[in-house]
């Protein structure tokens, strides 16, 4: 029986990887990577750190790149985008795994961050297992989220005392943050939607590329500092050719 | 001057702990430890395996432990009681810290899961630092959460594909799940509340003890296996003599 290893790799620094996924590394014969174009080199870059610095045995694996499906992301219906997209992305894989692996062997997904926020591996090996094309175990191997990186590089809780904590794409926070949570973490948001809210007194954690070399904090009143943050993010992209960032918003008087 | 690192362990296995953690504790002279009791020795015990593993010098640190203040868990206004109780384990600390560490040195404080989420540690240093009884400087080193050792375990994702994640306390949820919210991670609760939710279709993914040798994980439709819960956790509570669990509703139809 083929055996899937789907492994968190953590946020950004080489060593922000459990010694758990250490070991599912090291016990993978190949290691499945999703390249979602040169744009994003810097993080392709950590990855190869992560293999030169944690694997032991260099002859012992294969790197096979899997290229992403083209996705529509102008569709209206974007759950049903999203759907089709895991459906071409589980042909990719499953055609993949029956290539690449052995009947017995191991494979390992490598996955930013952890496995079951924001990322679509899951899912897609669900999709793959609902059909009769190949067949495999797998396990999960949690990994630290950027959720996570972002409070430690601000020395920050998440919570407030008892209180409970929201984590959003922002395009669910455009209208406003949802009613009875002060603490709200943005993902995956384009343009720094928090500035248009129109909750001035809200304290905002922002960072980008953070756990990497490249890391940049801004943190303070949201009325103070978005400028700050919006002029941040459109210089940092250009000379990136990209961005990664989320913040933490908290409404004051916790 | 003195330098303090805020370490998260992980949620319980010994290898779910960081290579940045690893090396953390490696450089740490003194590891203070907060003990709550006998009752957790399940937690005691991994967390010694996590030294004896991972540091490498057994002679190079010491570890210090600050017995916890009493807490008034019957006071009416919780956060009042958590913040006085803050204040009392602030004490302890900056004791601890002024007799056990020498002045340019290098102490851990080692905490379950991560650093940010539902623990008391960030903020009793805010504490310290806010008085001036003791100085130093401190980083945190972020840490894989029971969240997320759940979710592996079940080997589901969090999210709803691009939908938000709520992380509440249980006392959050007595009367219902929060609106336009379909993932509902729930802690800290004494006495699994979701059983008396009127939401008989949601799906529930159970844990407890994960990532230790102990670990049981239960799930499917809530209104069928509620009670198989409810009498699990009651069994696991009186046969370890203590409990540590966590769930994810998930509202169909997603």
């Amino acid at each position: 029986m083929r055996e899937i290893l789907v492994i968190g790799i953590g946020p950004g620094h080489p060593d922000q990887i459990t010694v758990q996924a250490v070991d599912a590394l090291n016990r993978a014969q190949v290691l499945f990577v999703v390249d979602k174009g040169a744009a994003k080199s810097g993080l392709l870059e950590v990855r190869d750190e992560i293999l030169r610095r944690h694997v032991r045995n260099h002859d012992g694996y294969r790197v096979v790149e899997i290229a992403d499906p083209p996705r529509d992301r102008g569709a209206y219906a974007y759950a049903d985008a999203v759907a089709d997209w895991h459906a071409a992305r589980a042909d990719r894989f499953a055609e993949a795994i029956g290539t690449e692996l052995d009947d017995d062997g191991v494979g390992a997904f490598l996955v930013w961050g952890d496995p079951a926020l924001y990322d679509s591996t899951l899912r897609v090996i669900d999709h793959i297992l609902a059909g009769d094309r190949v067949t495999f175990d797998f396990s999960v191997i949690a990994g630290v989220t950027s959720v996570h990186a972002l409070t430690a590089a601000h020395r920050i809780p998440l919570n407030g005392i008892g209180e409970p904590v929201h984590i959003t794409p922002a395009r669910r926070i455009a209208d406003g943050l949802p009613d009875g949570v002060d603490s709200v973490v943005v993902m995956l948001d384009p343009h720094f939607t928090a500035a248009q809210l129109d909750e001035p007194d809200l304290e905002v954690f922002w960072g980008a590329y953070v756990s990497t070399r490249d890391e940049v904090l801004i943190s303070g009143r949201l009325r103070d500092v978005a400028p700050q943050i919006a002029r941040t993010r459109a210089e940092l992209r250009s000379r990136h050719g990209w961005i990664m960032d989320s913040y933490l918003l908290r409404r004051p008087g916790r």
